[in-house]
């Protein structure tokens, strides 16, 4: 998918919202785990259930391995399902020497066939660029995280006095792709650092984890992180998927899909030019 | 598997060889493609003929994920046929946030029951954390990989004084865990700062990749690597798996195994201390 398709998406939908598709089987309402495939039964009624407030859809990878080769299938029948024009995002966190990220990426871009893959920044330069090489795919490289744990070494401060580690990846790996092919993953509760970031890189589509569960503000993020092409994609995936645990999970899951969407709209007109 | 059992099978072994099973399903000899699962007629031919000379088996993921849900099978397949006593390494180099990087852990430590799996460091303490928490399981962090791309990031200074970014690296994360649970993947093309990180962490094992067909001297790594426990696990993949394209691929494999392990041999006389 084009950056032009996602923006027409976006604004056709006045969503920017991604669906975190983090599946835990031990999550998954009693009643479905008499299905042949209960994790895809429980994606196929999210999907049926968020898809007019969705822009894209991110199954982390994690959730799947842990099923084996059985969680792979469910994993494959998932993303089959999800109509042409949703942007699909494999958030797998990869990283490997040239010729191992490039089977990374054909794994993702041709067996699973993603528009987009979540890359880890860490081994450099051939380590990414291998997943640059295909039409219309993305690389959304981890910049800043949501976690704790990101200060360890995300914020350290450099010696040639160039900022911080994530500010350098910024830098650096914008210069390996543009933004019709990279986008950043930024931790929303780091949205105080958001307004620096979209100055660093002001075309970049965003990927904003950690809003919902993790108690991110959409506010903050709208205000600061959104350019002329919108350039956010704001995840939830908690805060949807397990809106209830019972029965009416997937009504449940679609009433907070539409909460936040009409919270972007809101922010959309406010803040997205219109011409 | 303790660091005491794999040091005695390191020298009973005479050996402290890592055979990488990356399997390229487009390199596989054309005779095995007859098979049911040609990537696992192909690793255990590969295990057979390799298995006196080596220690350890470091599957890569990503030569199996290329296949989808079926390279999955094969990889499981591959790893219960590798007998007890050997160490396994999911070579996987995932890293997320805690409740996901838990997933990981199980997908690799329960559901392939691997010994071992490399990780990487960016996303901080919670990222590693739920790896160190299954009995006798390792964590093999990534700090100076062998790749080009690592001067990008892991040679970065620090601002602080406190050297580069892969040394910090290795200071913060060996707070994390002892040498009973952690590893360091320590690329062999630079032998020259393999002395200085032995001075940094004398105890632990280092996963040494890169020698072979990416050039790196085995005697170099030896001399300025080894500890009083050997230290080290040295891989070697392409040089091992394809050192015949034609049918005589395993007798082939396995004497490449044997003169690397027949090496081994030498600078374990040479450097452990024998008590």
């Amino acid at each position: 998918m084009t950056r032009d398709q996602l923006f027409t998406t976006i604004k056709e939908k006045a969503s920017f919202l991604c669906t975190g598709l983090d599946t835990d089987p031990q999550k998954i309402p009693h009643h479905l785990l008499r299905e042949q495939d209960p994790v895809f039964a429980f994606n196929k009624a999210i999907i049926d259930a968020t898809i007019d407030y969705t822009v894209a859809y991110k199954p982390n990878l994690a959730f799947y391995e842990v099923l084996g080769a059985r969680g792979w299938e469910s994993l494959q029948r998932t993303l089959e399902y999800i109509p042409d024009g949703i942007f699909t995002i494999a958030d797998a966190k990869r990283g490997d020497i040239g010729n191992t990220s490039e089977l990374y990426a054909r794994a993702f871009f041709e067996q699973l066939n993603v528009d987009a893959v979540t890359v880890a920044p860490y081994m450099g330069s051939d380590s990414v660029r291998p997943f640059l090489t295909f039409q219309d795919k993305w690389v959304i490289l981890l910049a800043l995280t949501s976690n704790k744990g990101s200060a360890d070494f995300q914020n350290l401060e450099l010696g040639d006095g160039s900022g911080k580690l994530y500010e350098k990846v910024i830098e650096k790996t914008s210069e390996w792709a543009g933004p019709e092919q990279m986008m950043y993953v930024v931790g929303a509760t780091r949205a105080d650092m958001l307004k620096q970031i979209r100055q660093l890189i002001p075309d970049y589509f965003l990927l904003v984890p950690g809003v919902g569960a993790q108690g991110g503000s959409l506010e903050e993020v709208a205000m600061n992180g959104m350019n002329d092409k919108c350039g956010l994609l704001v995840n939830s995936s908690r805060g949807i998927l397990y809106a209830s645990s019972g029965k009416d999970f997937a009504v449940a899951a679609g009433k907070a899909a539409r909460t936040l969407q009409e919270d972007m709209k809101k922010y959309l007109d406010l803040y997205l030019n219109s011409d």
